[in-house]
C-alpha cells in the first residue's frame, strides 16, 4: 500500500489508451510502469500489413490537446475533408464531412502515433516502459501479476490491453457480470497504394460484396483496408474475385499483398465490469471495443484516459469511488458508440451507394446551414464535437422525430438534391 | 487415436446432461467415463437450499423414455397440471396447462433425478463415474486434460459442465467467435414450507418486487423458490421486505432460511462455438444456459443428449461432421428458447397478475379447443409437445397474425371470459 497520494499503476499495454493514460498519469504525480509485449514501436520495423491508419477526430484530438501533445502528432497527419466516394458505376464524388472547415479529421499511421505517444510520455517523471515484456498470472485480489520474470505488486493494475485483454478475463473470471464479444462475418486485409493523386480525403469503394476505404499518408501513399466477408477472404482466387467486386481495387501487386498480408478479425465487446474496488481499472479496446465503421475506437479510448484521470484526481484517496464514477460516466456513451459503429458498417456497405440515401443525409446537411446553433447532423455530433455520444445520439433522434413529424422532408428534400449538385464537385 | 468405431468419451460433468449422454453413447457401444468435481450424489447429503426442484416436461420425457428411463425416474415425480397462482388481492385460482389430460409438467428433485440416472448409467458396459474429481488444465488440441492426479486423453472431451463451463472457455480462448452471457438483475434463494394442502400444481405468487414459484414433492411439501431484485435480497431487513411483498411467503423459519441459504444467480448464455472439430463437444448448460422461467432448461439439455447421439451414431467415422450437424440442428432452438424463457420472466413477474392479460391466454386456449388440430398456445407448443423450440415460435406468431388480422379478438375474447369463469375452479 502506499503511504502518501502518489500511487503506484501499472498499466498492462502500451497501445494508444495505456500510453496516453500514463502521461496524464504522470501530470498528477503517480508513478506509472507500463508493459507492452511488443518491442518498442520506436526500434521495431512496422509490421507490414499490419499498419492500421488512424482517423482522429475532435475528441482524440481534445484529448491530446489536453496532454500537450497535440503540436507534436499533428506533425505525422494529413487532413481528411471528407469522404471521396468511388461507386461501383459512376463517377466518383466527395461529399464533405461537415459544414465547417474544421470538421475534418486528420488520418495518421498507428506507429507513427504510437512514437510520438511514448516518446512524450518517457520524458516525465515517473513512467517506465517495459517493453518486450508480456503480463501474465493476474491477480485482482493482490492486485499482482508476472512481468519480465518479476511478480508485481502495484497499487493499481490498469487493463490498457486491447480487445482481447487478459485484465478483463481476470476481472471476470467467475463471476455475475454481462460479457458480450460479437465478430463481424466481415474481416479485413490491409494493402499499400505508393502514391496517388493527392486528395485531403478518405477514400470509399463502397460494396455489398466487399468495401474498401483508403487513408492517405504524409508521404503520398493511400493506406488501404479491404473489408469481405471472411469466407470470401480465404478464397483461393481471392485476387480475381476482389477485382470483380471492387473492379476499383486493382492496386500493384494486388494479388502478391493479398497474399503476404494477415486477415484481421472485427470485433465488438461489451462488459458490465470496468474495474475492481480500487485495484484494478480497464480502459480502452478492453472495456469497449467497436468496429471500426465510425472511426472512433481510438478517439474513444483517448477519452476514456481524461474522464479516467479527472476521476482519479478528484478521489485519489478512495480509487474504489473513483473508479465507479468512471465508469458512469463513460459506459453509457461507449455503449450507444458500439451501436452506431455497427450501423455505420451497413452504410458503408450498402447505402453509400444510394443516391436517395445520400439525399437523405442531405436533408441534415441543409438543415444544419439554415438552423446552424440547432441542428447537427449525427455524424457531424459524434466526429467534430466532444458532446457524450449518448446525448449526440438522444439529438439526432429528436431531430429525426422533427422531420418526420413535420412534414418537412419534400420541400428540404428538393432544396437537399439542389445543394446536392452543387457538391458533387471535388475537393480542392 | 481409436481404431474400430468405438470412441472414447470423457464427459465433464455428471450434471443432468452428462449422465443422460452417456447413457446414449455407451448404448452406442462407446466407452464414456464422467468426471465429477461434486460428491456422488448417491452417498453426498442434498446441499439444503440447493436442491432446486424440476419441471420435466414433454421434451425431457421423451428423451428419459427413449433411453429406457422415464419408469424409474416417474416414481420420484408429481404431477403438476397447471398453475395455481396466489394473486396479491383477491383469491387463489388454478389455471390449466392445457386442454389435454396429458398436458402436464412432472415435479421432481434435482437430487433424486441425478440419483437416479447414475444408478442406471454405471449399471451400463463401459460407463465410470469418476466423483469428486475437478477437471483442469483442458487442451482442445490434444484433446486433454487433468483429472484425479492424470492426464485423460480421451477421442473426444464432452463438456457438460454446465453454464460457467471451463470446457467452452477452452473452446474460444482465443477464437473469433460470438459470445455472450447475461446475468438477470434477479437473483434467487430456495426456500422450504414442509406440509401444505396437496394439489398438483405449480404455485406462482407473481409481484413485481419479488415472485416465488414453489414444486409438490412427494412427501407433500413443496420447494420453493424466491425470485427477487439482488438488491432486495442483500438487505439487512430481508424476511420483512418479503412478507411485505409478498405476504404469502410467510413461511415457517422464514428469517432462519433466508439467513442460511444462499442466493443463486440466473444467466443466459450464448456462444457461436459448440464444438472444436472432432475432439470436444458442448451439451446443456454449457452451450445454451437459459434463465429457468420456461422451466426448459433440464428439458432442452435432455434434447441435446437425443440429437447428439443420433449425429455421432450417423458419422461416427467423422465426429467433426457429426459435430457440426448436431449444432446445427440445436443452436437456432436453443437461440428462441432463450429468448422465450427471458420473456416468461416478465410474464411471470408482471402480467399474471393482470386478469386483461390471462384473458388474452385463454382466447389461446379456446382457439385450441375449436380447432385442436390447428391451434395450439405456444406454451403447450413449447411444454408439451417435442416440435423443435423454433418451428413452436414461428407457428404461434402466425397465430397471432390470424387473430390479429381475423378481427377475431372481440369475438374470441367474449367466448374467453366464459371459459375463464369455468377455469376459475380448482384442480381435482
Ligand atoms: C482496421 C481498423 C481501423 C481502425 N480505424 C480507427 C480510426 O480510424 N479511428 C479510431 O479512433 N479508431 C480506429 N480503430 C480502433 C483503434 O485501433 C482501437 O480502438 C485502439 O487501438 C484501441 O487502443 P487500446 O490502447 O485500447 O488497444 P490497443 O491499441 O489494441 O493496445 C493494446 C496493447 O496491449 C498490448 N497487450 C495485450 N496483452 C498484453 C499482455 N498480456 N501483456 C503486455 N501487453 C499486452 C498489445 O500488444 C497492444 O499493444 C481501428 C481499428 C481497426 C481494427
Ligand atoms: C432455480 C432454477 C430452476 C430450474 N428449473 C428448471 C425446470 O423446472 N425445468 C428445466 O428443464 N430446467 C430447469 N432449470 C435448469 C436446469 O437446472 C439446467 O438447465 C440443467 O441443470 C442443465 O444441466 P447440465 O447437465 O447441462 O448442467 P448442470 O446440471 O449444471 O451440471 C453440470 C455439472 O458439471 C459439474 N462440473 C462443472 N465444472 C466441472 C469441472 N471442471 N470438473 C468436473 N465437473 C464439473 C458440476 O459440478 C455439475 O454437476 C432450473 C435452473 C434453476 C437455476
Amino acid at each position: 500500500m502506499r503511504d502518501d497520494l502518489s500511487i503506484h499503476f501499472a498499466v498492462v499495454g502500451a497501445g494508444l489508451a495505456g500510453s496516453l493514460l500514463a502521461v496524464y498519469l504522470a501530470g498528477q504525480g503517480h508513478r506509472v510502469d507500463v508493459y507492452e509485449r511488443r518491442a518498442d514501436p520506436r526500434v521495431a520495423p512496422p509490421d507490414e500489413g499490419r499498419s492500421i491508419n488512424l482517423g482522429l477526430s475532435a475528441r482524440g484530438i481534445g484529448a491530446l490537446r489536453k496532454a500537450g501533445l497535440w503540436d507534436a502528432v499533428r506533425t505525422h497527419t494529413v487532413p481528411m475533408r471528407g469522404r471521396y466516394v468511388h461507386p461501383r458505376e459512376g463517377r466518383p464524388f466527395f461529399h464533405p464531412y461537415g459544414r465547417d472547415p474544421g470538421e475534418i479529421l486528420h488520418s495518421i499511421r498507428r506507429d507513427a502515433l504510437s512514437r510520438t505517444l511514448v516518446e512524450h510520455a518517457e520524458k516525465l517523471q515517473g513512467v517506465r516502459f517495459f517493453f518486450g515484456t508480456p503480463v501474465t498470472a493476474i491477480d485482482r485480489d493482490a492486485p499482482s501479476f508476472r512481468a519480465g520474470g518479476e511478480t508485481v505488486t502495484p497499487d493499481v493494475i490498469v487493463g490498457a490491453d486491447g480487445a482481447f485483454s487478459a485484465v478483463r478475463a481476470e476481472l471476470l473470471r467467475g463471476r455475475p457480470a454481462d460479457f458480450r464479444q460479437e465478430f463481424l462475418p466481415w474481416g479485413y486485409k490491409e494493402l499499400h497504394l505508393p502514391y496517388t493523386e493527392r486528395l485531403e480525403a478518405l477514400h470509399v469503394w463502397p460494396g455489398d460484396q466487399g468495401l474498401m476505404v483508403a487513408h492517405p499518408n504524409v508521404d503520398g501513399s493511400l493506406t488501404c483496408t479491404l473489408f469481405m466477408d471472411h469466407h470470401d477472404l480465404a478464397r483461393p482466387d481471392l485476387a480475381a474475385f476482389v477485382k470483380s467486386v471492387l473492379p476499383a481495387a486493382d492496386l500493384p501487386d494486388l494479388a502478391g499483398q493479398l497474399a503476404r498480408n494477415p486477415v484481421g478479425h472485427l470485433v465488438t465487446v461489451r462488459t458490465s465490469k470496468w474495474h475492481e474496488d480500487g485495484r484494478a481499472v480497464l480502459i480502452g479496446d478492453a472495456c469497449h471495443a467497436v468496429y471500426p465503421f465510425y472511426g472512433q475506437g481510438m478517439n474513444s479510448a483517448f477519452e476514456d484516459c481524461v474522464v479516467l484521470a479527472e476521476c482519479v484526481e478528484a478521489r485519489p484517496d478512495d480509487l474504489g469511488a473513483a473508479f465507479a464514477a468512471y465508469q458512469r460516466r463513460r459506459k453509457p456513451h461507449t455503449d450507444v458508440l458500439a451501436d452506431l459503429s455497427a450501423d455505420n458498417f451497413l452504410e458503408l456497405r450498402d447505402r453509400l451507394r444510394s443516391p436517395l440515401h445520400l439525399a437523405r443525409k442531405q436533408v441534415d446537411t441543409v438543415l444544419s446551414r439554415l438552423l446552424p446553433d440547432m441542428w447537427r447532423p449525427l455524424y457531424t455530433m459524434v466526429s467534430h464535437t466532444t458532446m457524450p455520444y449518448g446525448e449526440a445520439l438522444r439529438r439526432a433522434r429528436k431531430q429525426d422525430r422533427i422531420v418526420r413529424a413535420g412534414g418537412m422532408t419534400a420541400a428540404v428534400g428538393l432544396a437537399a438534391a439542389l445543394l446536392w449538385r452543387r457538391d458533387r464537385r471535388h475537393p480542392k
